[in-house]
């Protein structure tokens, strides 16, 4: 069985959540080892609740749940990746993925229209 | 100016790395302020190494410096993406990718192969 190092972070590891359908970064949260026993066992992603101090089983209040489609670790065993499917948008913002926003060269946020469609579909071209 | 969030982790902030071709994760690390600004104002990646307790032009000594293509930032203002072009690997070891091994359902490391081709490079869909 894998052993991640929580140690670095006060028994946090971080987790990248990326859309199962184009790779793209849906949300970063983190993990404590309970938090990730349940994701590898229940397949659904549960993180740890910084602010909440608590498991935090990703929607389910919302229903925008996450199912695990492959997990990726880092080579010092201390940031997970998950691949998975997104139920709704991952943001609570009502986003499908918190990163909405890029930030230009001059320090400004700027607000990242969505795509209605992913010129990858339509050119055959990387998106 | 854009302020982040440096409060919730002792100064830092999660960045990810993505690559700018194929939209991988490449790693995870962290940003203190001084290293987000020189990464705004350079446009080569500057992380905070938290074992080296100091400011880190990723690819320094290797060469392996990672150009900002573009910054985005999560709902919450304390993680960003950045997609950027990767000379060399992102990964001490080797790997272009610091992410090389997958989690099996029962827990066990995976080597994951390095992909020799993009399938959507062959067969036109997502990878």
């Amino acid at each position: 069985m894998i052993k991640l190092d929580f140690g670095k972070m006060g028994g946090l590891v971080t987790a990248v959540t990326v859309d199962y359908d184009n790779g793209d970064v849906l949300m970063v949260a983190y993990m404590n080892e309970e938090a990730f026993q349940r994701t590898l066992e229940t397949g659904i992603v549960h993180y740890f609740s910084r602010s909440r101090n608590k498991l935090w089983k990703k929607g389910e209040s919302s229903g925008h749940v996450q199912k695990v489609e492959e997990i990726r670790v880092d080579c010092d065993l201390d940031a997970v990746v998950i691949r998975a499917r997104q139920t709704g948008p991952a943001c609570h913002e009502g986003y499908r993925s918190c990163f909405f926003r890029t930030v230009s060269p001059a320090g400004e946020l700027v607000l990242h229209p969505e795509r209605q469609l992913d010129p990858s579909e339509i050119y055959g071209g990387k998106s």
